[in-house]
């Protein structure tokens, strides 16, 4: 991991500085939600894998970091959203921003955000990049959308879950993934190995993260047991129905269905969902993308130079990034 | 009005295919409350714009209609935003969509709205079109705020109005009518005659909707002197502000910015404003737009046939439309 850890730590400074440019444009009311908004929050992982897909494709000049901040500025909204929607209280162990600001300034704050990611990709003057965007902001919506839609229940299966993160999450990392390869002007074929890495990289970051609801090493501030509690069905949850005896099935799917697991119940079946191997069979899961991601990058035809090299190692070593996160 | 009231009903069945098109894309989810929000509202001005501007040039297609119906998904996902952030009930006489359908599910029907419109647009392979509506959709959010960060102060007098009116409501109709010429294939000279007409029949439409505020034939739906409620600082408020003696300004002030009427005191205060004549004053700072836009249309260079001659006296009968409206 070296390559990958090294990458992010250098670049955090000027995606940075690109994500101040663009929240400098935000009015003076909601500016100060925004920063905290993206204070608060993580690695930069997105704008991150748009820089390293162009530098991958041999582009050197910086206005892509202009690019990965409008995908950074995109996600923060969500989450904005996602927390007014869920009534959280907290994002990373930090009071939820809506808390701290008010659900109206929250919810206009989002709204500037998303609409000056959407100026700053139609002043490229090239609609693919506008295209990518808006795709992943109807992906990520749908994907949404049909998680709360799906709440409680478990008949469409794994199926079913594999549509929803596809949308809420592998979307927007592949829209990331893409602007990047289009900033380098990338021919058809590498387009869609890009492509294809950013959403089977997506599907696992989502997947892993499923497993980590039930960690003891879960250290992103969420309590253990969200999706448990939510009734979201994610793989470690299926594979623990799939466990159960028909009898204790039925009494489980009815609780998970209304929604009524107790806080003694909740850290019984996640203490049994982490005893059962349940997380180690997600994480395989979560391999299986994680391989293809690796596959798709593999397939790339444009000859790298040092410094494409480079990238495509760090690129490489996102997947196992993505494998060992804990947070 | 024989023109363009008779283009207004002609047109609607069209108009309203279109935006049934749209909305057909949106996920089952959302889609019954984007339906109910957009089945409640209006007479289609903006998209009914679109259409007529691009017709003022010559433009004889039918795919202008997709364009109008992108303006009025935006229009009406905003007033979702609006009813959610002022915690209205109704809409037009009819249940708010957030009430009907809760917040989270509006929420995220807003949010679908306006990627679809997006999309849409990113279809059309020119980034024109896109920059048209994002430059909408951040006046439209800056002027919203502006309009809160304002609400109890009348320091900025009716030049701060004037600012909010411009981003809130004159930027989304000055975008409709621009995004028919660019459909139209305008010249520079005849774009800015239709941006500018559009631009100030906005502003002379939020300012007449400022005076139907205190208005007796008010037919909206709404309760009268709902500014005052707001201490929303509108014209007829500011020219009432204006006749007051020292001793008694002093005391509306206050009370203004404190938002401390009381329903009795709305009814006096409403009526002294209709006693007035504060609205009629209000209505003509609005000529003066109305005025602004007319001469902009008869500054159109391109040689118009008999149907575009048709379309450009809809328009200019557009003017005493948004003069005489009383909903």
């Amino acid at each position: 991991m070296r390559h990958f850890a090294a990458f992010l730590l250098r670049e955090q400074p000027r995606i940075a500085e690109a994500i101040d440019a663009l929240t400098a444009k935000l009015p003076g009311y909601v500016r100060p939600a925004a920063v905290y908004a993206l204070s608060t929050g993580g690695k930069r992982l997105r704008p991150a894998l748009t820089v390293l897909c162009a530098r991958s494709l041999g582009y050197s000049e910086n206005d892509v970091y202009r690019l990965g901040a409008t995908v950074e500025l995109f996600h923060v909204a969500t989450l904005l959203h996602d927390d007014i929607l869920d009534n959280a209280n907290t994002r990373r162990a930090h009071p939820a921003t809506h808390c701290k600001f008010g659900v109206p300034r929250t919810l206009l704050s989002a709204d500037a955000m998303v609409a000056h990611a959407f100026r700053t990709l139609s002043e490229t003057n090239d609609p693919r990049f506008m295209r990518c965007l808006t795709s992943a902001v109807i992906g990520t919506a749908d994907g949404e959308i049909m998680e709360i839609e799906a709440q409680g229940s478990t008949s469409g299966g794994l199926a079913a879950y594999t549509t929803i993160i596809e949308g809420k999450t592998a979307c927007l990392l592949r829209a990331a993934c893409e602007l990047g390869a289009l900033c380098a002007g990338a021919a058809a074929s590498d387009l869609t190995a890009i492509s294809d890495y950013g959403r089977n990289l997506g599907m696992a970051f989502q997947i892993a993260d499923d497993a980590l609801d039930f960690s003891l090493e879960n250290t992103t501030g969420k309590p253990e047991g969200g999706d448990l509690r939510e009734s979201k069905f994610t793989p470690p949850i299926a594979y623990y129905v799939e466990s159960l005896s028909p009898e204790k099935r039925r009494s489980f799917l009815a609780r998970f269905a209304s929604r009524s697991f107790s806080d003694t119940e909740i850290r019984t079946l996640v203490k049994e969902i982490r005893d059962g191997g349940f997380q180690e069979r997600t994480l395989r899961l979560a391999d299986a993308y994680l391989d293809a991601a690796s596959l798709s990058l593999r397939s790339l035809t444009a000859p790298p130079d040092k410094h494409a090299e480079k990238a495509r190692e760090a690129l490489a070593e996102a997947v196992a990034f993505v494998r060992d996160r804990t947070a």
